[in-house]
């Protein structure tokens, strides 16, 4: 299924003041450079997974002579984001035709094994990170103009001549983001794998904090609202970047649709502009990321500039009631995310997460002093928590319902218990209920077990929700991941909404969270006390 | 067959004085900027060829909205050699995936037609002119940096994005040259098909013509002697830019070998330096080329300076000579050129070559007033031009014979005529017979075919001259030709020597030669005199 929207006849309401604050807080990139690695070869095994078979010191890799066809991967050693410069020089006779090759940067080995050519997907094959490039003239020290992201980049000759040969006297990167990976202390868990689950979400965090809080560097490059809760909230564990949160809270702040809607997405290149995408959660969720701000920082002036914005969202978000007092379901349509995968009923997760918001405006509401807003949303909210039960509960199955086919799935039990519908006991319940039942409806975006995890500590599960982290992004680095990805199905190792993996993006924002949890509610990181 | 050369452990010597020399007189280019004639649609008729089969005015380009897979044929309307500039924007939704564009560029519609990812030739792929680019934001007006010769250029998209497609402002490319095509005027014959083919030698000799005398503009890109030698006298015709010319032969007469041997190709990029490779029909018609220099300008200066570099190619030319007074066959090498074509023997032409390059000699040492040398080369020349006829004339088919096979070729005859081993009634026959018989060792490119023509009007031989002009490169013009080829046998019009037709040069310099004999032989360029 293709999902995506395309408004028709909206405007853009700029509010120059929020636009120009935006602006002058646009980071200038910190540089840093990186070599290879190591070069390496790759194979398929008999699993069909893509594994080194040989490497050597990256070293080697000036003494390679490159005919037509042959090639040689370099491996960086981890994941970045940035510029690359290949140092090319010609071997042999002097060079009498163009050096014309093919460059291929991948975020996972299973990428170079995979044919652009053959991919056949609804999302663009633009996103796929190649290039051919001719080089006229050897030597060159050729630096790309595009930003990849990637850990291993192969250099293939698809031609040079018989006369000379391609050789690389040196290749480096410039890794480009707004803060130190060094800069966010390390975790010192008796457990390795929390170790390794922290350092892997700091350089997910890490490589997607550009200009804005991007979701990911390969594929979309661009900043959500969904993404930018989450990585905010793992921001204020680690780089403590107060700056980059604001700037993206300006600038969701100041380009707003009819009614005041908020974009699901903003766009910053050639100029700010929000895509013609408005998602029913993201924009209800942009409250709950001005309050983690305020929380923060007690930054009032900011809050009281953004504070509008965040309640005209739950206005908005209550006027698409119906008469029933619930959600209309628009399952059919990319208009509520909740989830990736096919076939979940989000009606009923859509009236959870404008509970949800509304419990955030009401801590925004006492923030500002706005007391006849508190009464209102208390009002409300209690109305809504009561049709959710109504018109959702099924009291026989102890679960939550969604739409027409009453669907049970994790996703609504999830939200129904982050909106506190219920007691924090009978949230317990329903949690551990909900696990042993396990729904064939499942989750598959870490941006749904991020909601998961959420909810179990919610319940006190807090045990159970270390358990659940070390099995699903623990399994994305026993998968190979360097950075935590946009989708992992641990049921379906090759699932893609796009329609093949090799556009799925391997650092995706809104995985990073185990940081933000394992610090926030674990105090791993020594030099912290619990807020 | 691949054809090239590689020296083994050759030494450059470079002439510090020569080179700079060289270096002062490099011209700035100019540049004209022109726009599309017409947009058009192709398709291949019955005959495969490929046909121009809609066109729609240039003005409909901006006009256009691209979606995945769609295409549109820009037609600059005659043969040009620059760097373009596509403007281009989005269309519809913001975009929200890179744009990925192919371009190619033809010299003529059939490489449109052809798949550059199915050539498998033995000279490199990367000549093929087409690149495949991204383009992250749009709008972008993108000025490609390297330089293409083409009339047609196809933009085809490869991907967008379902909410955006990709539209073309405008698109128009730079043509550069050392001189401007509308320098040379055209001549006025009542014959119409002359008329053309001027125009188009003009026009393939000033694509050639950029800050050195170049071969092809598309393949090869580079300054080779044989061509040189042509390219001059077409420019004494027409631009005569000739200072063009003294900074080639200063080129060349800097650039030198062991014993003084000069090479056949010289690259100026990244910095001087010959090709390592010596072809021996190349290096004594350096003298040729000096010689019609002096003429034209009578620079005693350049005289002087080069004269010792042309006599010395002709010593070396001598020292090759074996027991029997003849060149040894090579033709199995790289080594003596003549022609592209299977199969021919060059060993009599070789001889017949040297010859001619002595009668050069002898020319050049009057000028220089060099007595000695004088009579040395006429007495050696009287030698050679009698082991011609004792060991290649065959008295009973009254045609030269080649090689140990006695191969019968129209190249060893029209060289042996050159050489003027016989005299001129003898040469007249000979080439009316040689027509008769009609080798089946035919010429293939306008190379060889410029020397026939010239064989014929020194044998008196004009109308025939002409005549066969318009069979040969008329007979391209019908073909489609906006600039002259490399390639050309009218017998088999595929035929390539480099295993596919997609990498030929249709803008070749030594093709641009029937300017020179219309105007300097047949006077149709009213305002010259006879010399």
């Amino acid at each position: 299924m293709a999902s995506y929207c395309i408004l028709e006849d909206f405007e853009v309401h700029k509010n120059k003041k929020f636009l120009e604050i935006a602006e002058n807080l646009k980071p200038e990139l910190l540089v840093q450079n990186v070599s290879p690695a190591r070069l390496i070869k790759i194979e398929k095994n008999e699993m069909q997974e893509t594994v080194v078979t040989a490497e050597e010191p990256a070293s080697e890799l000036r003494k390679k002579i490159l005919k037509k066809g042959d090639s040689v991967i370099l491996d960086f050693g981890t994941h970045h984001v940035g510029y690359v410069t290949l140092d090319l020089c010609s071997v042999g006779s002097h060079q009498d035709a163009p050096a014309y090759i093919q460059l291929r940067f991948a975020e996972r080995l299973d990428e170079l094994s995979s044919s652009a050519a053959e991919y056949d997907g609804w999302i663009s094959r633009s996103w796929i990170q190649e290039e051919h490039i001719h080089v006229d003239v050897l030597p060159e020290k050729r630096r790309l103009p595009r930003r990849y992201a990637f850990r291993y980049l192969e250099i293939r000759v698809i031609d040079v001549s018989p006369k000379f040969s391609l050789g690389v006297k040196n290749a480096w990167m410039e890794d480009v983001s707004s803060v130190r990976w060094q800069d966010a202390k390390p975790i010192r868990s008796q457990d390795e794998v929390l170790n390794r689950i922290d350092e892997v979400s700091i350089r997910t965090l890490h490589n997607c904090m550009q200009d804005v809080f991007e979701d990911g560097p390969k594929r979309d490059r661009r900043m959500w609202l969904g993404d930018l809760r989450l990585q905010a909230r793992a921001n204020y564990e680690t780089f403590q970047n107060y700056d980059l949160v604001k700037r993206c809270l300006y600038l969701f702040g100041g380009l707003t649709f009819n009614e005041g809607k908020i974009a699901a997405c903003i766009f910053t290149e050639p100029e700010l502009d929000p895509d013609d995408t408005y998602l029913f959660d993201y924009a209800l969720l942009y409250g709950s990321v001005l309050l983690d701000y305020y929380e923060q920082t007690e930054d009032m002036e900011t809050l009281k500039d953004l504070y509008p914005i965040a309640i005209r969202q739950i206005e908005v978000g209550l006027s698409y009631l119906d008469e029933n007092g619930v959600i209309p379901d628009h399952s059919g349509e990319f208009w509520c995310f909740v989830d990736w995968g096919e076939g979940l009923n989000t009606q009923a997760a859509s009236l959870a997460i404008l509970i949800y918001s509304m419990r955030y405006g009401i801590r925004l509401a006492k923030h500002m002093g706005d007391e006849s807003r508190i009464d209102w949303l208390q009002e409300k909210m209690q109305t809504l928590k009561e049709s959710a039960i109504s018109k959702f509960w099924d009291e026989k199955q102890q679960l939550f319902v969604s739409g027409s086919n009453r669907q049970v799935s994790w996703a609504t039990q999830v939200w129904m218990i982050l909106a506190r519908v219920f007691p924090k006991e009978k949230n317990r319940e329903l949690i551990l209920h909900t696990i042993d039942v396990n729904p064939r409806i499942r989750m598959v975006s870490p941006y749904m077990y991020h909601h998961f995890i959420d909810a179990l500590i919610r319940c006190d599960e807090k045990e159970r929700a270390l358990e659940e982290m070390k099995r699903y992004w623990g399994e994305m680095i026993n998968d190979g991941a360097d950075t935590f990805w946009e989708l992992y199905n641990p049921y379906n190792k090759y699932e893609s909404p796009y329609g093949s993996v090799i556009v799925n993006s391997f650092c995706h924002a809104w995985s990073c969270t185990p940081t933000y949890f394992l610090r926030k509610f674990y105090h791993l990181n020594d030099e912290k006390e619990e807020l």
